[in-house]
């Protein structure tokens, strides 16, 4: 049943002006869910996708997801793009999972090109949605395209699942599948995500877990406007001061989280799980420099691992309410809202991790002793997700990446959250397989976003090929 | 020489449309110094005054300031107007001094209308810069306007010098004022400046003290860019949580401040200053609910005031860097800038709180222990001032105040700096009067800035007494 691709994957090669071009139109949709200002581009964004899916032979139909308050607006939610390509009742059928809007982004915020054109450079395409996640889900429209022109008959009915709200929570996407249960997610038989990254830059993985995440909110307010910091400054309790002093008591200075009651929750590592971290190919130099530290909390590969993949954390993101400009501005922020979220990992859930965080906030806030008002509240959460390494979706796209890459993947897990890889495993009773594309320098949310060149390219091979070794999965 | 006013101060309040009018063109120029897009209009307002003064007779000049370096660029200063009105030998000189610069200002701040478009309401003009330090300046237009309109003859000559600098600390105005000493400066008698505050919403006053201002930037950073927070967090040092670890050393939570020496260099509090106190009128209660406390860190209204105008404070005012909008963005920021100020009183020299300040930061910093770059440096700074009660022209000062208002002005100090005055007090040997028209509650460098319509128009009316007062002093 092996369909020899070597033609295909020369054809591939040879395609890469049109494979770039499609990711510099979609690059361009500035399809950022959290801004809503932005709405009509990601709603935008849908479309396009929608029309491209189409080109190939896939029915489509947008899901309607209603409204959400946003900012004080009501705005439309882009809609969930469900494609179906293939009803063969004798073929099994694969989910394919991606999502079309990205995170903010703006040339000001230290990005050396416009991030919402797409620049080739040495290799790289720069530019929002380069690699979280345009360029993956673009990756299976060049794959199929790729198997039909050359009349390669795929093995397995495809179905898509595209959604234009990953970067703000996939509001309204868990209830949309909850009804879909018993129609459109009926016969699948695979789930696959291509939205997560290579442990390192050269060597390719698969990922069999991923953290949770539940984020938090921490108002302090006592005065009813910003005030001048001359006239009044000196005989008032300053919401922004308490608030410092709030966050500063949430971590020790290597990042361990100081709630009591989180570290206990997570699951004990066993010897036989602690053992498959000896043999990960992962650099910790590599991984300083690449981030552009000095020192790292740990420098010991396994404890560094364990720590992203396994273990919480806690990360500050920044406040709102205070002055963020460059300069000076001489004013007592009035109201101020800090913002922070911890990752976690089996057998925390986020209720306990809510409670207990929302505890301790109010205990520091109590030792504090200040007569402003503080209201710390949970923001989103998920789950975190974790999986067998074995089952026959996960050794098909260990098959792909070798026939791509001709070396065997590492097992890895993931720091971040894909909340809905938890949704589809419920869901479907399938198994859900992360097939990462993307290399740990690609920058996802970050200024300078990029999608290798290289990693692109191949990753419209490897998406055949998982395809093709479905048929013998 | 008392000349009765009271047919022109009837006319001044018949004559409110036409104030109102000038001030609404005035606030619409969005004359914002520290912003380098709005530089054209800040220099546009500076002209747009000259024309105003050139229509009472004024001979103008405008000094040029050369540029400056603003957020990377290199944008041209506003000029600075300078007027003569008036140079009969006979008579002695007052020099006005005002600023046509304002804070930034957007709806989005939390404003009830539009900060550039003057909205009458209750009694009040609202708009950024109706207060501070527009509505004032204005007021001296319209004051000689009445008298000219009236053939009542000034008793000085009038100088003024308005710049569009003073919300940025007055880049270029000190050095120019220096070559101006034996020309401009020369021969001038009195100084007045209108750009404080009342102490209290009723009861004039004439402010006798300012508090000078150190600001500081500490900056953290340690990685070279901003990274995901899933994929990173727990296992790098975030420059955030340390930026905020350090600012909340500096303060207990009643905003003291914990640099060591700094209170010991305020210079001693008499017996009798401290009794002047006594008799000031002041009223906590309306204090702490004006600005929507619950609680202030003292509720005793002579350490409140000591703590306002005669002690130094500390003042967080925001971070940038940080992730500041609405709602969630899962980022650790990279590079982190904190900014305070510290307001300081006589004895102490902005040279030593500078050298205090940083050595406790880099103490502090050294007790943190983390491998992130710290760099804390001083901003701009400000000596503070404080004068004589009983000069002639303090005392004209309060003649037209009571004229205006029937009662005697409590004199008061303030807590925030208006540096130039200093810099007036050294170069003109002469006495500086600090004559405020505006209520406590105007909200200067906050959201929903005002000017009370009542105010505006006793401001004209007052001036105008000043100007006449001054023939006698």
């Amino acid at each position: 049943m092996t369909v020899d691709l070597t033609n295909v994957f020369q054809q591939i090669d040879g395609d890469f002006d049109n494979l770039k071009e499609l990711l510099r139109e979609a690059v361009a949709i500035q399809s950022v869910s959290g801004d809503p200002s932005k709405r009509d581009e990601t709603i935008h964004m849908i479309h396009w996708m929608k029309e491209k899916l189409e080109q190939i032979g896939t029915t489509c139909e947008l899901a309607d997801l209603g409204t959400q308050e946003l900012e004080g607006k009501t705005v439309k939610l882009p809609p969930v793009l469900l494609g179906t390509l293939g009803t063969d009742s004798a073929k099994k059928t694969l989910l394919v999972y991606g999502h079309l809007d990205v995170q903010p982004a703006a040339k000001s915020d230290g990005w050396d090109t416009e991030p919402f054109e797409l620049v080739e450079k040495d290799g790289k395409l720069f530019g929002r949605g380069s690699s979280d996640d345009k360029g993956p889900v673009l990756c299976w429209l060049h794959a199929i395209r790729a198997a039909q022109k050359n009349n390669i008959e795929l093995p397995v009915n495809i179905k898509f699942c595209f959604e234009g709200m990953e970067e703000s929570g996939s509001v309204g996407l868990p209830e949309l599948l909850e009804r879909e249960k018993d129609r459109f997610l009926a016969g699948v038989d695979f789930v696959c995500i291509s939205d997560s990254y290579w442990l390192g830059t050269k060597k390719p993985c698969l990922t069999y877990g991923l953290r949770g995440i539940c984020s938090f909110f921490v108002e302090v307010t006592g005065i009813k406007q910003d005030l001048h910091s001359g006239v009044f400054g000196g005989v008032i309790h300053e919401p922004l001061q308490d608030l410092m002093w709030v966050m500063a008591q949430l971590t020790t200075v290597d990042n361990r989280i100081r709630i009591p009651g989180l570290y206990d929750q997570v699951a004990p590592l066993s010897a036989a799980e602690e053992k498959t971290y000896d043999d990960i190919e992962f650099d910790v130099t590599e991984f300083r420099e690449s981030v552009g530290a000095s020192k790292l909390p740990t420098e010991d590969k396994k404890t560094l691992l364990l720590r992203r993949w396994r273990e919480p954390s806690l990360a500050f993101h920044g406040i709102e309410g205070a002055f963020y400009g460059p300069g000076e501005k001489t004013v007592i922020p009035s109201k101020v809202i800090g913002k922070f979220s911890i990752r976690i990992v089996p057998d925390m859930d986020p209720e306990t991790v809510n409670r207990l965080t929302v505890e301790y906030l109010n205990k520091v806030w109590a030792e504090r002793g200040s007569p402003n008002t503080f209201k710390p509240r949970p923001g989103h959460s998920a789950k975190p997700w974790v999986v067998d390494v074995n089952d026959s979706n996960f050794l098909a796209g260990a098959r792909a990446m070798k026939r791509v890459h001709g070396v065997e993947p590492d097992r890895i897990r993931e720091g971040c959250s894909i909340p809905i890889t938890l949704t589809f495993q419920e869901l479907t009773g399938k198994s859900v397989l992360l097939l990462p594309l993307g290399a740990a320098d690609d920058m996802a949310h970050s200024q300078n976003e990029k999608n290798n060149k290289w990693n692109y390219v191949e990753g419209v091979k490897t998406l055949l090929a998982y395809i093709m070794e479905l048929g013998s999965a």
